[in-house]
C-alpha cells in the first residue's frame, strides 16, 4: 500500500479530518430535515451503528432553523449539505452547524461564496468544497476530459477560499464512474494540502452500489489518498456506515467488531456451512470486539487455511473441529458446533 | 487507469483467458460432485447467471468419475479442483476436465506434479497452480514476507512446469488479507507471463465478503493485474458471478445488463425513493441490454446529476420526470412513475 498522503487537518465539531487521523466514516440522513423527530431518531441510529459525522440536507430556510434543534437532541458533528442558495449556508451557519458542504457547480456566484466564506472563518467552520460530476455548469471547460473538468472547478473555488485567507478546506470530486472519480482524486492529490472526502455518487443499490464504491474507494485508500469516506446508498443511512467500515476494515485502516472468515464451500462440504456462516454473523452483531472468527468447510483444509483466526470452525461429516490461532483446541458434534464455537468466541470477547 | 499487463493465452474449454481477451468469470459448484444430478443442475443456473467456467471439487475417486457424466450434460467448460491427492488430478484428465487447479501448498512431491503434467501436456489442459496464503507448508521459508512466500512457491511450481516443457500455467495467489494479496500479484505480475487468475479467498457472507473482494480484486484489475476472476462467497455461487460482474461493470471492463444510478436520497427527497428504485431494480432483471437507467430523488439535481444515464426518473412532491441523456421528456404523476420508466425503457431495450 502506498504510504497515506499527507494532508492538512481540521476538525468538525469533535472529529480530526485528516492529517494522521483515522479515515472517519461520514453519512448523511434521509428524513425530511424539517421533521426534528424523525431526524433526530435517524441521527442517533446513525451514531448507534458507528457513523463519525452526519450531513443533512437544508433544502429550504425551515430546514436551516431546524438544525439548532436538532443540534441540540444529538451529539453527532453535523454538516449542512447546501445546494443552490448561499443565504441557506449563512442561516445553517447560524444554527451551529459544524460543517457545510457547497457544490460549486450550483452556487457559482463567486460574491455570494465570499459571504458564505466570511461567516464561516468567523465561526471557524470548515467548508467541503463538493464538486460532482454531474453537476458541472455545461459551459465550464466542455472540451476538456470530465476528470479535468471536476479538478479545475474545486482548484478554482480553493483559490477563491485562499484568497478570502479561509483554509478550513475539505474537497470531494465524486463521479458515478469509477475510473474517472479515481482519476480526479489523483490529479487534486498533490495540487492541494487539505483533507480529501471519498466517495462514488449515485452508486445504487446495496448490492451493486457497495461493490462499485469499494472498488472506487479501495483503489484510492490505497494509493493513500483520502481522509473521510462516505458510501451513498439508496438505502438506509446505517448500510452506508456498514459498507464504509468493511471497506476500511478490508485495507486494514479501521477495526471494528469481529471480522468473519467464511470459505465459499464446494463439493468437498458435508455441512450446511452457508446456514452455519449466517448463523455464526447472526450472533457476533453482539460482539463489539475485533476479533476474527472462522467458518470453514471441511476439516482437512479449515484450520491451516484459517490459522489467521483467533478462532474457528472447520466441518466434517456429522462433526466438527473448534481451532485457536490454527490449533484445534477440541472436536464436537454437528448439532452443537455453534454454541461451542460461540462459547469460544464469548471466552474470548 | 494501468494498461492491462500482457498475458500468454490459453484456452479453457471454448473459453480464451489472457491475451487480449476479456476478463474471464469463473466460480465454483458447491454441491456434492458425486451427486450428478445437483452438480449438472447447478452448473447450469452457472451458466444462465453468465458464468463462463466453472470448476467443481475432487475430493475423491468417485468425484473424479463424475466429472464425464457432469461434463456430458452440462456445457460450461470445467475445471477440476485437485488437493493432496496427484492421482485425482490424472483420473479429472481421463473424465475429460478442461483445466486443472493444484494447490501446490499440498501437493508438493516434484515426481506426483510431473506425471500430472506429463497427462495435462498430452491432452494440452491449462493447469493453475493455486496458491493460498494459508495452506503454505509451515517450514517454507518461515522467515520471509507472506505475499513473498507465496510468489516464491508459485514460482518454484512454474519453474518445475517449465523444465517439463509445459507452460498452459495459470496463477493465483490468493489470501484472505487485502494487501497481501496485492502486493503478491504485484511482485509475481513482472516475473512471468502467464494469465493470472484473482481472488480473495475466504471472503466471507454476502455483504461483507463482496466488499473485501471488491477492494481487492478492484485494485488489481485498475492496476491492469488480472486475466479472470473469481469471488468466493460463502452464498449460492450465482452470487458470485453477479459480484464478479459488477467489479467489472464499475471498472468499465465488461458490460452486462442494465445498469441502474440511483441516488442516496437526502431531506430534499419527497417520494419514498427506496422503494421505487428497488422495484424499478426487479423490473430491469428481466432486461438484457446494457443500458444506464437513473432514479434520481429530486427534480432540480436529477436530470443533471444522471445525464450520463440512457434514461431515468427525477422525482418531485407527487410527480416525476422522465429524462433521456439528461433531456426531460416527460412529465408523470407519481404513481405512474414506474409504468412511465419502464415503457421508455422497453421502447429503447
Amino acid at each position: 500500500m502506498t504510504q497515506r498522503r499527507i494532508s492538512t487537518s481540521l476538525r468538525i465539531g469533535k472529529v480530526t479530518i485528516g492529517g494522521d487521523a483515522l479515515i472517519v466514516v461520514q453519512s448523511m440522513t434521509k428524513t425530511d430535515t424539517r421533521d426534528i423527530t424523525a431526524t433526530i431518531k435517524q441521527i442517533r441510529e446513525l451514531e448507534d451503528c458507528g457513523c463519525e459525522i452526519v450531513r443533512v440536507a437544508v433544502p429550504d430556510k425551515e430546514a436551516a432553523q431546524s438544525l439548532s434543534a436538532i443540534k441540540r437532541k444529538t451529539s453527532l458533528p453535523l454538516i449542512a449539505d447546501i445546494h443552490f442558495d448561499y443565504r441557506l449556508a449563512l442561516l445553517a451557519l447560524q444554527a451551529g452547524s459544524d460543517g457545510l458542504r457547497l457544490n460549486p457547480g450550483n452556487i457559482g456566484d463567486k460574491e455570494q461564496i465570499a459571504r458564505v466564506v466570511a461567516a464561516a472563518k468567523e465561526r471557524e467552520i470548515p467548508i467541503r468544497i463538493g464538486v460532482n460530476a454531474g453537476s458541472l455548469p455545461a459551459n465550464f471547460e466542455p472540451t476538456i476530459p470530465l476528470a479535468e473538468r471536476m479538478v479545475d472547478m474545486a482548484l478554482e473555488q480553493i483559490k477563491l477560499m485562499e484568497n478570502l485567507d479561509f483554509n478550513l478546506i475539505k474537497v470531494s470530486l465524486k463521479a458515478f464512474d469509477v475510473p474517472t472519480t479515481v482519476q480526479a482524486y489523483q490529479l487534486i492529490a498533490d495540487k492541494i494540502p487539505y483533507p480529501l472526502h471519498l466517495g462514488i455518487t449515485e452508486a445504487g443499490l446495496p448490492g451493486a452500489g457497495t461493490i462499485r464504491s469499494a472498488t472506487g474507494i479501495g483503489i484510492l485508500l490505497y494509493q493513500g489518498i483520502g481522509d473521510t469516506i462516505r458510501v451513498s446508498l439508496t438505502a438506509h443511512p446505517c448500510d452506508e456506515v456498514n459498507a464504509a467500515y468493511e471497506i476500511l476494515k478490508s485495507l486494514g485502516l479501521r477495526q471494528r467488531g469481529p471480522t468473519l472468515i467464511s470459505c465459499p464451500t464446494c463439493g468437498r462440504t458435508e455441512v450446511d456451512l452457508i446456514a452455519l456462516a449466517e448463523a455464526v454473523n447472526k450472533r457476533l452483531e453482539k460482539i463489539d470486539k475485533p476479533i476474527k472468527v472462522a467458518v470453514m468447510g471441511c476439516v482437512v483444509n479449515g484450520p491451516g487455511e484459517a490459522k489467521d483466526a483467533d478462532v474457528g470452525i472447520a466441518c466434517g461429516e456429522g462433526k466438527g473441529a473448534i481451532f485457536r490461532k490454527g490449533k484445534v483446541v477440541k472436536t464436537v458434534a454437528e448439532q452443537n458446533l455453534l454454541e461451542a464455537l460461540m462459547a469460544e468466541i464469548e471466552r474470548i470477547a
